[in-house]
């Protein structure tokens, strides 16, 4: 245990507050001259339900104090998991973080962010003493909220959460002495999840006459087109699924592809609307899914998925090109 | 947005607070007869790194609210990730809190518990108006951290963190017109995870001959054995994998499997080798892949796969038995 205040060093005091997981708030208001202000801050909590009051905390040597100590009301945006962005761009000084930027009409007159968690318009209540920090306490006169799953601070990175439960199977686990193959090795889990998830959509690819390989190289031509056999087999390839000149030409034969150039393929309108109807199936099931599993719980196991995707990635080609209308 | 703070719901009110994560602290003291004293807030937060401040708040209405006030220290512990029970004994009134609870000594005279994630030993700096609530602001005059991942609250619940991901393609998120097929539909993930976490055992699949079909027969016999052809095909039916009798007699033949009576097979020793040679590898890969995404993160991974697992469960016939030696 570290002690005398004095002396702490502030990278290794920050590491150990930082062990207290926050959500991220961008706090906004309008300056004495109109302009509006805004920061990223983790310091917000909630702090009395009668009278409502919420507070947070800005460092005296911000640019905005100014605006934040003069401001009668300012509101607190609690971000969705899918505004980091927005979080790092609050977080820099400078810049003009607003412009651009779609608000919402404000009863409170600060600046209303959109597409959060949830929002808190304030009318400032207290501002206490707090070291090298000056701390807002905040009536809170409105607010909202939304089903975003929120973003999350914790050891000095974004993070999501998922709600902690028991074990879940659909039996009770089993300790057999000898088994290296258990119900809770990762391949398995992941193969079971993949073809009972691919079983909810597979009468909808049987009523269209589409093998899983068909599948596989509608979905891919649906995204990029056209391609060459090789530049499909190489996409394709990852999942062992044979994708050869028959099974191509065979698709071309049913009227589901067509050949623009040799060698180069590209769905045809038959085949696109094929591979529309299933995909819509596969999104119907995944909010069914989604539905039971929770939207945070989703957004984790997409971003858990992601990171193990990354982890044991064989250098596949890229799928989806870079936006460039931003 | 709810306007007029005198008619907030508290409960719709609370949900709202609720969308902002936080990490669960019990903060301790000493009341003025040196009982010892503990609630559970999740109400702490940092403020300011010099002088090191933090703060939380305490109802008006709490038992131990004289002890905090009289007290001129307080020990903040953020809770790790097995502490639940603890979180949950603190949030109850009443009780001896503290019988059998082990404790550190304490420089700052309240009581310090053990295995946190991380703890604040402070000194009562400023106590605050907060509506329903007392604001304690504190100097810290200890800390200690651990590696112990923290437990989290988040829209009413207990809940854990995983760091967020960068995208999958690693390059900017497309939005393509159309795209109903996206790098973000579960579908996909679940099929690209399923195929590369395969991907890096088929090697080992190769050297020993075995297709995925071939494996999948293998391992459900070396959990339960012996199966007939329609109770094997029956536990491999949901993956679309043709087991047919063929591919049974086919490992028969090549000394895989044995045939205890008709129609009914079980692994052979050399059967029993190769599973287990490809299981191992199947081990080694999930030890690499866990080293790389974390500890948690694969805990929770496997969470939300055996929740999914029993959401898409088609009624398949259960794999593992009861354990009866507990």
């Amino acid at each position: 245990m570290a002690l005398a205040p004095q002396t702490f060093d502030p990278k290794d005091f920050r590491r150990a507050l930082g062990m207290f997981a926050t959500g991220v708030t961008i706090v906004t208001a309008h300056a004495a001259d109109g302009a509006p202000v805004g920061v990223t801050a983790n310091s917000f909590n909630s702090v009395s339900i009668s009278p409502p009051l919420v507070l947070w905390s800005l460092a005296k040597s911000a640019r905005s104090l100014d605006s934040f100590t003069s401001a009668g009301h300012w509101n607190v945006h609690i971000l969705a998991e899918d505004q980091v962005d927005m979080s790092n761009l609050f977080a820099r000084a400078g810049e003009d973080k607003f412009s651009g930027l779609q608000l919402d009409p404000s009863p409170s007159q600060a600046p209303l962010l959109q597409a959060c968690s949830a929002r808190f318009q304030c009318r400032t209540m207290f501002q206490y003493e707090g070291g090298d920090h000056i701390i807002f306490v905040g009536e809170v006169i409105g607010y909202d909220r939304s089903e975003r799953p929120p973003l999350l601070y914790v050891t000095g990175g974004y993070a999501l959460a998922a709600r902690k439960s028991e074990p879940v199977s659909t039996e009770p686990r089993a300790d057999t002495g000898s088994a290296l193959f258990s119900e809770d090795l990762l391949g398995y889990l992941l193969g079971r999840s993949h073809f009972q998830f691919v079983g909810g959509i597979r009468s909808t690819l049987n009523e269209r006459g589409l093998s899983e390989a068909d599948f596989f190289v509608l979905s891919l031509l649906s995204v990029q087109a056209p391609l060459s056999s090789s530049a499909i087999a190489g996409h394709v390839a990852y999942t062992a699924i044979d994708v050869g000149p028959v099974l191509l030409q065979a698709l071309c034969d049913r009227g589901l592809l067509e050949q623009p150039q040799a060698d180069s393929f590209a769905l045809s309108v038959r085949g696109r609307d094929a591979i529309l109807h299933v995909l819509a199936a596969a999104k119907a099931e995944e909010a069914d899914v989604i539905d039971q599993l929770g939207e945070m719980e989703a957004a984790m196991l997409r971003n858990l998925l992601k990171r193990l995707i990354s982890i044991t990635d064989p250098g596949l080609p890229k799928l989806w090109t870079a936006r460039t209308d931003s």
